[in-house]
């Protein structure tokens, strides 16, 4: 019997990576006088991912590989105006409306009667937990968890925290990576709800996950449905 | 009884406020040949507190707002190698050795024996999580828990997580602001343990908490002997 039902947030319950989408394209608009735009994207992606290590996930930690990025692809020449758009950017994302993804609202509601709804994401804090505020879904939630990295020890320690059985715990995510595999390896439960868009650094190949079962939902709306099968199972 | 003492991480743990300090200085130094010493700590001062309420608190914030702050002082004329500094301690503050403070480790292994201890620490959750990793300390404690701000809200949301009682509960920390006062508020105990250089932004004005009683003590070495009167009190 299912008891704590745990959702991704990011392109799980709202819109997020076309925030990142948008402001990649707004960086390359910005240095579209100096560089090929392929290439622009190579080098963020590249100073993106070498950064992860010491920024970790998050908005803040972008906005400096943006910096960065400047900085090598203008040969140190980057411009006060270039230098004020990044930095527009990186606010403009912080303070981005949270758009709640169709039909989010409506099953979390459904649910929460029944079964303990929590958050499990991983990001900036500070940026997660306003966002949880701001997207009015804040009180459907026992419990909000942000972590730095979605490891199974990660999901590990965020289990013991709150005293909660694998056995009895769902976790809901748009990730295959993130959210579903670990989980799966804790021996507790995962449904892969997909997004329009993964970024590039969550993609996983299929052959890694062959052998792993687990359902892929075409909407949230599907997830009462196959949570009460589970329970009559 | 006290069950569990919270330790506070940055200040109290390890020195922190003397790396912003350097860090400070070595911007100031990047801009001594256009601007005068003083205006460039207080624009800097000005922007990151500005900032606070969409970065919050951390190395990464700070860094953004160090960039911006460039930006105003030069008149948009910022060069790529100032700039390069600014990030080079960015990483140097987030790569930089975690630095134990006097007596600190001692004190916790002996208090481990008798009590739960656990870490309430603010600033960026990946940051925070590496420092107390590289401190040698993390098998001491319980619990670790960073959180965006320190009001009482956040105190007793981070109580009622770990299921802890109030009363059975003592916070240790170098900020009267964030570590004392908040805590008191809950009907919990909180005892000062201060740091040789407060942040700007942590000071409180002694008018604030005059009807407030508390302990300071002048290391955190006396804390045992203060934890032993307050049980047989």
């Amino acid at each position: 019997m299912i008891h704590t039902i745990a959702f991704d947030a990011d392109d799980t319950l709202w819109h997020n990576e076309i925030i990142f989408t948008d402001t990649h394209e707004r960086f390359r608009a910005l240095f579209d006088e100096q560089c090929d735009p392929e290439r622009v994207a190579k080098e963020l992606y590249a100073t993106e991912i070498r950064n992860l290590e010491i920024f970790g996930y998050g908005i803040k930690g972008f906005g400096l590989s943006m910096i960065e990025t400047a900085i090598e692809l203008s040969e140190g020449k980057v411009t006060g105006a270039q230098l004020q758009g990044i930095l527009d950017g990186v606010k403009a994302m912080l303070a981005a409306p949270v758009n709640v993804l169709e039909g989010v609202t409506e099953t979390l509601k459904e649910l929460s009667g029944d079964f303990e709804l929590m958050v499990i994401t991983k990001g900036d804090l500070f940026d997660q937990e306003t966002k949880i505020a701001r997207s009015g879904l804040g009180d459907l939630f026992r419990h909000v968890e942000v972590v730095s990295e979605k490891s199974p020890a990660h999901y590990r320690t965020a289990l013991h925290k709150y005293n909660l059985d694998p056995a009895r715990f769902l976790m809901v995510g748009n990730s295959i990576k993130s959210d579903v595999l670990p989980v799966i390896e804790l021996g507790a439960r995962a449904v892969h709800v997909p997004y329009q868009t993964t970024w590039q650094h969550e993609v996983v190949a299929e052959e890694e996950y062959a052998d792993v079962r687990f359902e892929t939902l075409r909407s949230i709306r599907e997830l009462p449905a196959l949570v009460w099968s589970l329970h009559t199972a």
